[in-house]
This record gives structure tokens, C-alpha cells and sequence, in this order.
């Protein structure tokens, strides 16, 4: 087999770990959660001293299924092309984690869960959770698979929050750090559209305050939540190259159904949204990140930044503006401030913010790279 | 008096047209109406040869009323800042009309109506209507009052999809035109957007298929049509700076109400805008407007504009991103290239699409002064 031949990792499974009663969890804005499952994939081996792994923290809207397929699937994990034997994320070296957030609906605990002590859905009786709360349930999975440090936390979007909030709070446990497409802090317009998308779902009468578990569910407002999020991710290029102002067949329009192809595809996607996310989850993440806010513990980002001794690697897009670059180049102005050994590389995508899903071939041979010399500088032991 | 005061027209009120049933008013795309009601109001005195006439267009959620007081009211007309002695469209020396636009909620004919044929509402029996029928029923008012020409016909956002469609209409019929923070064609995203905010309208269970009227409003659709509508108006500097992370008070947020500043605002707003405005009229309208391309008819921008001889001012601001710059800019190269004398005036503000009803300075002076120039150059015979 030619060992230069890219490929994915192939047949996969999500795994799952639970939280021992006895390990209750305390969450950042209080209360507490007595059962947590936590579904996680895994790709590659693991080394000798556990040194090669790499957490990977997903968006909104991911999970943990982000390489490889699933028996009987067609199409392959979100991040697929970034992960196997001679990509970006090589499984010949590095052993790749990732789990769904706390709060999901993809395998960990979210409101969708059946609540033991009561044997009915959590629905809104689950907590607020925040993004700390998440990064503190992947702590729990790398304890329990015995992995005493990262040897990188990738991440966009919400996923870079993650991996903002592991340098927060695991400062002496990563040895790099790759946020994507992200922000310190949730801004007052990050906040306003995510409001809209939380009115929509509650404001669907199926939502019936977040019990809505086994009867009808509030698709029309779920959907309508994923359709504006859709907007937001692409950039107003790549939506005119994409659509213009292509009609959907009938010259008249007829009353106010979608007459033009862009708002067929919104239906389109928000449609199938519905069947694999659960409205709860949307309004309880939505709301974790709004919440985020990296300095909002009360220390400074020199603080926080300068209890680190990594790498880190910031990847933004031109065409962002759900993330605007500004945002990135604040990480990277704090990073530096603190003395970190940092890159910043701004790629002229017009794919909006979807371009860290997109922009494949670019992002590969950044983070290749970056892995590659952090792999490198610390000596991490190939597998045998 | 100091002539060089400026002051507002003080009083006003909303002046009634009906245009007669013989006149049956037929629809760009197919249709008619039998009774159209039109709502305006005027300012100025028209001079000897009715000669002086400026008409300002609207935007979606405006109205006739632009400038003075009505009576009891704290507020003044959506752009009175700009009209009355000594200000921008100064009365002393313009006859200054604007009409609530056919399909609006204001006064002028739009689903909210009685139609005299069912007594009955129309409902969603009212036509499908666009820019093109507005400006016709303009010119019908226009008729009425027995003016041949336009001195100016001004607009932002909406109101300048009107201007644009006057040029291409009656080109004969106008000296001048200002176009303000609009585009030649609606894109996909600003359709994309007023898709998200008629759905949410048409979700709303009290819409019942667009017959409430007598009953329950849909308040909570409208509300998040404008809650949507607001941000979009907002740059995201002018939103950070405004709200920022601003909490309402409570540490810990409680559910999911309104937790930031900036949520609250919108709620505010949506509230604000179901009391005065009407759920079908944001459907018509929000179609026409993306409906709404000056091409459409088949023939090219230079078809279209070589038949004007009038003198253009294009006025754009740096931080709209819903109606960005480059499609302004496009407005003025399809001027230019059709020989017309145009004016550009990028101003450098940051309150986004809003800032054509907010930067009130920049926008008198540019405008104070192209009027005077098109009132000197056609030697307009001043009032006695």
C-alpha cells in the first residue's frame, strides 16, 4: 500500500461513555447534571504515552461523527476530508477524538435525554449549560481514556470557542491549539441572530414549552431557525453566484410560496434539519454561546493567555461575516500579547462562514503543517 | 421671520385619492384593481407652472406621513428632519409629496382594505403587486394634481427601488432622481432575508392562510419579521456599540427570555411594529421588493437609462451590508455608461441601512445642494 495515498478512515462507530452517579457534575451558572453519556468517535491509534491525540470540537449543529462512515451511510462525517492516512489529520500518527457537545442531541446528554431520576425527557427542566461545561465533559472522556494531554484542540465556529476555553481552563494540557472561523466573546449581533432562531422555535405552538417530547414536534420553527442560520453562513457572493435570482419554474408568482430557487433551498435545508436535530438542543446551545464570552470569569486575556505554553495556529475567512475576521485577529493580538507562538492565516474563501467545512485543500496543508512541527518540537513517539 | 431658520412643517395632515372606478388599474403581473384609495401628503405650495414638485418614495415600513406633526403626536414624520423652511427639501421653494404605496397599511390600498365588491377584507385575494404598480399608482396621484414633471424623485432602500423604477418608467416625466442605499435588482440574500421574515409571519397560527382580520393579529410572525428586519438594518459596529454584552439584570440567565440588551431591543421593536403595521401588507411588500428588478422587462440598463435626461445623485453608506455599496456603485456605472450626469457620495457612517434615515447632516448638505442646482439649471420659476 502507498503510504503517500490519502483516504478516509472507513467504517466507524460512535462510542459511548458514561459519567459515574458518583461523579456528579456541577455546571459553570450552578446546578448539576447526575448522568451524563457521552458519545465520541475515535480514528487512529493511540501511541505509547498517549501523547499523539487531538481533539476536534464541533459546531453548532455537528456531532461527533466527524471522519469515516457509518455502516449503510452515503456520505461521510463532517469533517471527513481533513481526517485518514495522509491527511491533514493522519491516522498513521495522530488519534483523533470527537465528541458531542453536552447539551446535543447526537448521543450526549441534552434535553432530548431521558432524565433517570424521572424517566421522562429533561426538556427545559435541563440546565443552562455553557461552553466551559462542555469542555469540562470532553475533560471527562480524555481522563477516562487515560490521555494526560493534547497534543492539539482543533475547531470552528462554536468549535473554536472549545478550543478557546481549553486554553482557558487546561492551560498546561495542550501543546497547540487551532480555532477556526471564531470569536472571544458572542457580540450583540451574534447574540440577535441567534435570539431570532430561539423566538422561532418557541414561538411554534408544537414547542408547548420544551415538553413537546413524543407528540408533534416544532418543526416550522426549527426549520425556520436553520434557514436564517443558513444565510448567515454563506456569504452574500457565494449566494448570488450560487442562486441570483434563479426562479423556481411558474413566471407569476403564486400567493407566497418560494418563487425563486434561493428560498427553495432554504426550505430545502431547513427541512432537513428537522429530522436530525432536536429544537431543546438548538436553543440550549445557542444560548451557551451566546454566554461565551472567554474574559467573563473576571481575568484579563494576558491572564488567561499567559498560563499557556502552546502553539497556536488562527485560521479565518475573508468572506465571514458571521465571524468576521476582526474577530480572529483579536485572538491572535491577545495570543501574541501573551507571548504565544502564534500564526494567523487569513484565507480569501467567498464561501461565507461555511468555508471552514469548505476550504479543504487550504486548511489541509495549514494544519498539516502546524501538526506536523508540533509533533515535531515535542518529540511525540510514532507509533509502532 | 430669518428666512435662514430652519424649521419643520409643523402640522400636517394625510390628504385622501380615489382613483374612479372607470379607471381600472391594471397589474404588472396581470390582475387589477377596481378601487384604489391613496394616502398622501403634501408640503410646499406648488409654483404657477407646477413645475416645483419633489416626490419622496418610501421604504418598507414607512408611510405618507414624512414629514410635520399630525396632530397629538410627539413624534414627527419619518424624515422631517429633512423637509420644511431652510432644511434640505425646503419648502419655501419645493412642493414636497409622499404617498403611502399601493399594498401598504397606511392609508393607500392594500390587503388590509375593504374590498367594495365582498365588503370584505381582501385578505390574500389581493393581487400580487411590485414596485411597478406603486410607481403607477403614483403617477396616477400625480395626475391628479396636475403636475407633468418631477423636479426630484427621492428614496432610500425601498424608496429607491421606486426612484429607479420612475427612471425607467417615465423617463420624460422626471429632471431628476436621487437613489439612496438601494439596487438595481433584489439579490438572493435581501430575498433570502424577507423569506425568513414571511414565513415566520405564515407560521404564525393566528395568520390563518391571511384572513385575521377581526380576529387575533399574527404578532408574534410580525414581530420576528421585524426583530430579523432590525438587524439587518444595524451594522455590526453600530449593534456593538449600542448593546455590546449589556445583561438585563439577572446573573444567572433564567430560561430562554431575553438575557442581553441587545434581545431586548428587538423584542421592543417587534412589539413596537405589530401595533403599526399590518402582517399580509409586510407579505405583498417584501415580494414586491424581491421582485423587484429593473431589467426585467428584457431590455438592458443602457436601454433603460438613455432615455433619461436627468441629473443622478446615487447616495450609499460604507457600513450597509444589507444593501452594500457595490450595488450602488453599479447603479452609477449603468448611469454613467448611459451618459447621464451622475453624482456618487459614499458617506463613511456606521449605522448601516439605517443610516439613510439617521445621518440627517451629510445627506441635507449633498441633497440641498443637487436641488438647487436642477431648480437653477431648468430655471424653475420660484413662489411668489
Amino acid at each position: 500500500m502507498n503510504s503517500l495515498r490519502c483516504e478516509s478512515v472507513g467504517l466507524v462507530e460512535t462510542q459511548y461513555f458514561k459519567l459515574q452517579k458518583q461523579e456528579k457534575f456541577h455546571l459553570a451558572l450552578g446546578g448539576q447534571l447526575n448522568y451524563i453519556d457521552i458519545a465520541y468517535e475515535t480514528y487512529g491509534k493511540l501511541n505509547n504515552d498517549k501523547s499523539n491525540a487531538i481533539l476536534i470540537c464541533h459546531a453548532l449543529s455537528g456531532n461527533a461523527h466527524v471522519g469515516g462512515y457509518h455502516q449503510g451511510d452515503k456520505k461521510p462525517g463532517w469533517w471527513d476530508a481533513m481526517i485518514g492516512k495522509g491527511r491533514a489529520l493522519d491516522t498513521d500518527k495522530y488519534f483523533v477524538i470527537c465528541s458531542n457537545v453536552l447539551g446535543g442531541c447526537k448521543g450526549t446528554t441534552g434535553p432530548i435525554s431521558i432524565n433517570p431520576d424521572t424517566n421522562q425527557p429533561y426538556g427545559l427542566s435541563f440546565p443552562i449549560i455553557t461552553i466551559k461545561d462542555m469542555v469540562n465533559v470532553q475533560y471527562q472522556l480524555l481522563k477516562y481514556l487515560g490521555i494526560k494531554k493534547l497534543l492539539s484542540v482543533i475547531g470552528g465556529s462554536m468549535g473554536g470557542m472549545q478550543v478557546l476555553q481549553w486554553m482557558a481552563l487546561f492551560p498546561e494540557k495542550i501543546l497547540s491549539a487551532i480555532p477556526i472561523s471564531t470569536t472571544l466573546k458572542h457580540t450583540a449581533q451574534q447574540i440577535a441572530f441567534n435570539e431570532i432562531g430561539r423566538q422561532a422555535i418557541m414561538a411554534d405552538p408544537n414547542w408547548k414549552g420544551g415538553f413537546y417530547y413524543g407528540k408533534s414536534i416544532p418543526a416550522k420553527g426549527l426549520a425556520l431557525a436553520r434557514m436564517l442560520g443558513h444565510i448567515t453562513y454563506m456569504s452574500e457572493k457565494s449566494m448570488e453566484d450560487k442562486f441570483g435570482r434563479q426562479r423556481k419554474g411558474q413566471p407569476y408568482p403564486f400567493r407566497f410560496n418560494a418563487d425563486f430557487e434561493v428560498e427553495n433551498y432554504l426550505h430545502y435545508k431547513g427541512d432537513k434539519f428537522v429530522e436530525r436535530f432536536d429544537a431543546n438542543s438548538y436553543l440550549y446551545i445557542t444560548k451557551a454561546m451566546d454566554l461565551f464570552d472567554i474574559t467573563a470569569s473576571g481575568k484579563t486575556l494576558d491572564d488567561i493567555f499567559r498560563r499557556l505554553n502552546a502553539k497556536i495556529l488562527v485560521i479565518a475567512f475573508k468572506s465571514d461575516w458571521l465571524y468576521p475576521i476582526h474577530q480572529s485577529k483579536e485572538i491572535v493580538k491577545a495570543c501574541k500579547r501573551a507571548g504565544l507562538q502564534t500564526t494567523f492565516c487569513e484565507i480569501a474563501s467567498e464561501y461565507g462562514h461555511d468555508a471552514f467545512l469548505l476550504e479543504i485543500e487550504e486548511q489541509s496543508h495549514l494544519i498539516s503543517n502546524f501538526l506536523k512541527t508540533v509533533y515535531k518540537e515535542n518529540k511525540i513517539k510514532p507509533l509502532l
